[in-house]
């Protein structure tokens, strides 16, 4: 069974692709064809997108569905008029919001991620350069400064997970990759113990860690699984030693791993 | 007015915590006080949640307003039993597309963005390093094995945006910065050319740039106003010139700069 799906917006379509492909991911057995449109912010545009997309597929089996975030009631109106499974996000919980709070909402068009120039927006692009300033054990002089530092042995997804941080919380992160200087000094470096109250482990299994390194390095030894299953040891003991939590990326993703540092130091959002 | 808000998943909460956030600019003077609760994947936490946040708020002028995207709908009956607004995404949307789809959902908790080693997360991950690798013209003799390039003066948002598109779209992005020797040359340089089909532009006003640049440097010249009215002007000569289109970052977040690239190239998610 084959089903089109279209996630819609008058900003860039995150919010209703996020959702979408989260709601898709309860059914089992469908091939969905998923397409994004951001943008669609006025009728016209509703319009014509109408009779290019959604018009040509009056023989689909099953009629395509279209979730979105429109603020405007008008242009979510042209969209629930065409053959369509109309899913509505905004629609659902506005009018659940406006008794709640008493007071009518003010639509305003593509605001979901904020302004490019606000305080949070600046705080989240510096965060980035921190933390891209603060890469694989660059300036750990200035680790004090960081909000979080991740240590781990190479490949056990330190920068994409700091970026990530620093992308989605703001955060400026800095991360430290152990070496053989460290496992033979036999404790945690002066620049991590210093900062053990804000740092954390990443770890991983020495088959996966293997697997990641034969895809990336091809250095000898580097990625023999007697080489990673040492090096994982030694980083594991060294972090423990000194208290500091360990995440196993194992089985998740940047995003999860994320979300649980996040929860292990009490970061609600703001 | 002060509203105590919260974002509830068994998974991440990333999607509840976005649609939660447009949601809410609808409505503005209200002051909005935010929570992010990940994990909540177990009828045991959902109760214990409750105790601890919910039930001491018995006396806010206005209850508390819980957005979650649970899927087991045990979980979700024992939030919405709480004395809040509650605000069930999925249930919300579940039904419509059971009855559309003609079968039933089956619950998958915390599925949301996947499994960390799917082939399309090794995807993203690639194309994070990718993009690490290719920074700020490095590399560039690679550039035939990149989605796209980014290409502007120092400090227009190429960094940021490239690792935007790479985490969140999994795309192989390199990025390219002008410099004097590309002006006193008057033409692109030939990495450029010949990838011109999948290079685009990033450019802003001179004052924006100005106080981009004094924010993070402070070499003498180069966050002059003059200085940077001179590399915009000749940056967009050189591109207009190859018909290489450019976009302008000064009031665009990199997600709305993002899309809107992602728009001109036709990408429609998959």
């Amino acid at each position: 069974m084959r089903v089109a799906v279209y996630f819609l917006s008058d900003g860039t379509a995150l919010t209703a692709a996020a959702l979408g492909r989260s709601l898709l991911t309860q059914f089992q057995g469908i091939d969905f064809e998923l397409h994004t449109f951001p943008f669609i912010d006025t009728p016209e545009k509703a319009r014509s997108w109408i009779d290019e997309h959604i018009a040509p597929r009056g023989s689909d089996e099953i009629r395509p569905l279209v979730l979105y975030t429109l603020a405007d009631p008008k242009i979510a109106e042209i969209i629930s008029a065409a053959p369509v499974l109309d899913l509505n996000i905004f629609g659902s919980f506005i009018g659940a919001l406006e008794r709640h709070l008493g007071r009518p909402s003010s639509p305003r068009i593509g605001q979901s991620y904020g302004i490019a120039q606000s305080e949070d927006y600046e705080r989240r692009i510096a965060a980035i350069h921190f933390t891209l300033d603060h890469d694989d054990g660059l300036q750990s002089e200035d680790y004090a400064h960081a909000d979080l530092i991740l240590a781990g042995v190479s490949r056990t997804g330190k920068t994409p997970t700091s970026l990530y941080l620093a992308m989605q919380f703001g955060l400026c992160v800095a991360n430290y990759p152990f070496t053989e200087e460290d496992f033979s000094r036999g404790r945690l470096p002066g620049v991590l113990r210093q900062n053990a109250g804000k740092t954390v482990g990443l770890t991983t299994t020495p088959e996966r860690l293997q697997a990641l390194r034969a895809n990336r390095h091809d250095s000898a030894g580097y990625s023999g699984l007697r080489r990673c299953t040492y090096e994982l040891g030694e980083a594991d003991a060294l972090m423990r030693g000194a208290g500091i939590a360990v995440f196993d990326s194992t089985e998740f993703s940047i995003e999860e791993i994320s979300a649980r540092i996040l929860v292990r130091f009490g970061y609600r959002g703001k």
